[in-house]
This record gives C-alpha cells, structure tokens and sequence, in this order.
C-alpha cells in the first residue's frame, strides 16, 4: 500500500490515478459541510464545476437543492452557502447539487481515480480506518484554496497519513505528515484560509471544522453515477 | 517583504507574479549545474521549454553550446548532459542553451515575475543575502520533478526562507520552513529524486549537489534579453 499527496489539485495532471482511491480534503469548507449535510439526512451530493452546471440541473429537476459558494459567500439563487452549520434536517432525503471554489473543483479532477471519498478534520480518524480497511494505494488530495496551498487540508492529509502503518510514503505525503506532527490544530485557525474566514465573522464554522475525530462517518462518491454519500 | 512559494510550477498559474522576484531552485540538477557552467567562464545561459527550440537556435548561431537532459540523460546531439561536474573550461567565453525537464521548465513558467533568480544548495546562504539587499516581495519556485513535488527543492527554498528576517511569510513558505528544521541535508539524498541519481550511478553528482553554501553567486536572467549570467 502507497501513500501519494499532491499539494495542489493542479499536480493532478501529473499523476497516474488508475487503481488509487483519491482521498479528498477541503476542511474550510466543502467536505466538512458535506458531511454536515449527510449526516442530517441528505440523500447524496453531486459535485460539479461551475455554478451554471448546478441551475442547469435543477431546470431539470426542480426538486434538487443547491448549495455552494464564490468568494466564500453564498451563490445567488443557491439555497445553502458552504457553511456546515446551515445543514439541519431541511434536507433530509433530499438531492443537493454542490458548487465551490476549491472543494468540489478538487473531486473533478480526481475523477480518474478507482475511487475518491471526501474527508475532513472531523472525519479523519475514520477516513484513515476506511483506508486500512481498502487496503489501496492512495493519494491525498488537499483542495487547496483558489489554486494554492491550503495549509489545514494538507495537516489533515498528514494526520490521516500517520495514522495509516506499514505503507510506502511519498517525499510529498511525508512532508504533510512533518506538519501534522509539528504544528497544533490551533495553529490552523491562524493559518490564511481560517484569517479569511475569521474576518466574514464565520468563527462558529472555523470551530466546527476543527473538531478533529469528531465523526465516525467517511464521504464515497459512486464511480458511475457520481453521486456522494455516506461508506 | 513578503516570502511566499509554490511548491509545482503549476501552482505559478494561480500566483501574481508582478512586483515579486521569483527564485527557481532545482538542485538535482539544473539550477547547480548552471552554476558551476558559470562560474567555469561561461559568458551566459538561455533557457528553453522544448529541445527542438534548442536545435532551431544553434542551426541560426553555430557558436551556440546545447545543453540538457531528458530523463536525466544528455540529449542525443547537444554537446552537455545535465551534471555540475562536465562544466570545466571548455565552456569559457561561450554562451549555452539549455533545456531540462524540470528546472528550464520552472523558469520559463515563472517569466512573469519583475526578476528571476536561480538557486540552489551550494548558493543558498548566496540567494538570501541577495534577496535581503534587494527588499523585495519574493516567490520561491522550486522546479519540482515531471511536475510534482520535490523534496530537495523545497528544503533548500525552505532553508532560504530561514535566512531573511522580519519578513511575512506565507503558509506554503512556513510550510518548506519546517521541511528544512526538521529533516537533514542527509535526507535528501535518500529522497526520491536523489534515488533516481543514485540508482543511475550519479553518487559524484548528488554530493556536489548537496555541498551546501558552497559558492557565493548567484544567477540572475536579465528580464530583457533572458540570458542568465552570475549576478
């Protein structure tokens, strides 16, 4: 079993994804959101680019929710921003197209992996049980933030790396695991992407990110239909 | 002063490069190997992207030395590999296009940036006092190997970074920081492009790599002409 990392989503073009399971992390917000929302009762998530893909959907079907942000704000029309905290049992049962900056942009382009499950903070505990269990190469995927470094998805990726035993590590995935050990998760609410969230005055949802092993659950998306939810 | 890097060329795509000096470092090989070319007398160095751009300049100006490699090989016809260890004095007074997978690539992505500098370990306490005279913003690209990650290249932006004081330092840049803290010289040749070397039979090439703070140039490319000379 292989550990991988790729520090942004864009290094994915120089990888060979076939019979890896992408493992992808956006704690501010996306994958913590969307756990938010399963664990409330949502039927399944479906990822997608760009916000017009999202209202053409629902033109097909009006009964989908959507939800996503631009600018960390919520889109226009859209029914949720990206906060975990909006996802109460409103949507239970219910279909939620989701669009975001870098979270739902990142599991786009892992597509070509044998499979891709979303974690975060909350689940990374479980993310790294489900990983021994599978027994696959992996590769962990940070979404980053607007194309960049995002240092807490890559401490996540680190601390799900040093709980996975006997693996060969990459140089990458063994650079996440240094920062998993050497910097706190308080270090992380001072990072750049937590500043920027902290000034919007989203502070509740910085803290709710951040409750590290608070969630037995693990996101997987269906390979063919592409719909995420629950292992 | 800011201090920010990329950890792939890829991620530049996402970076404002204005204002800033970029510094490229790919220490297995280019950016030592170019060093020593210019410190054996060598009147400039031009880089290019693709090896056929190298063939067309010569076939215009036969004076023109070729080197480079392509999997760490010499390209059939050019006159040099990529090793710091064939640049003697056969190179005095001439003038080298160059084209490597990893470091030429990294410098022609980074063009946008005020000024490029090109680094390495043997010039690294040599690149830090330059960027701490010239007070500017600054963006190190380590070069990175076919596109992802390396760990080499990081440590020694990382150990850059350590040097200049009273700066604003961005996570990524914190990030190779800790990489360079944490992890010895020693380390790096047990990394995984340094195995490569290693595994084709490159050992002088890694330790003359690897001598760190050796040399007090640095390379600058002048932003008009392209041509890199020491600074």
């Amino acid at each position: 079993m292989q550990i991988d990392l790729t520090f942004t989503p864009a290094e994915l073009a120089y990888c060979d994804l076939r019979g890896k399971i992408a493992v992808v992390i956006d704690v501010f917000r996306f994958t913590t959101a969307a756990l938010a929302a399963l664990e409330a009762g949502a039927a399944g998530i479906y990822v997608v680019k760009e916000v017009e893909e999202a209202i053409e959907l629902r033109a097909k079907d009006p009964r989908l929710l959507l939800a996503g942000e631009r600018r960390a704000l919520k889109v226009p029309g859209f029914d949720f921003g990206n906060s975990p905290l909006e996802f109460t049992n409103r949507v239970q049962g219910r279909r939620i197209v989701w669009c975001t900056t870098n979270g739902t942009n990142a599991v786009t382009m892992a597509a070509a992996a044998d499979e891709v499950i979303l974690a975060s903070l909350r689940s990374a505990a479980a993310a790294a049980e489900y990983l021994s269990a599978r027994k696959k190469d992996c590769i962990l995927v940070p979404a980053g933030l607007r194309g960049r470094y995002s240092l807490e998805d890559t401490w996540c990726a680190g601390y799900i790396a040093r709980q996975l035993e006997g693996c060969a590590v990459s140089d990458s995935a063994q650079t996440a695991m240094c920062i998993a050990e050497h910097w706190s998760l308080r270090d992380l609410s001072a990072a750049q992407h937590g500043q920027v969230l902290l000034g919007l005055g989203m502070a509740a949802d910085v803290e709710y990110c951040l409750a590290l092993n608070s969630s037995p659950n693990v996101i997987r998306q269906d390979p063919l239909s592409g719909w995420c939810t629950l292992a």
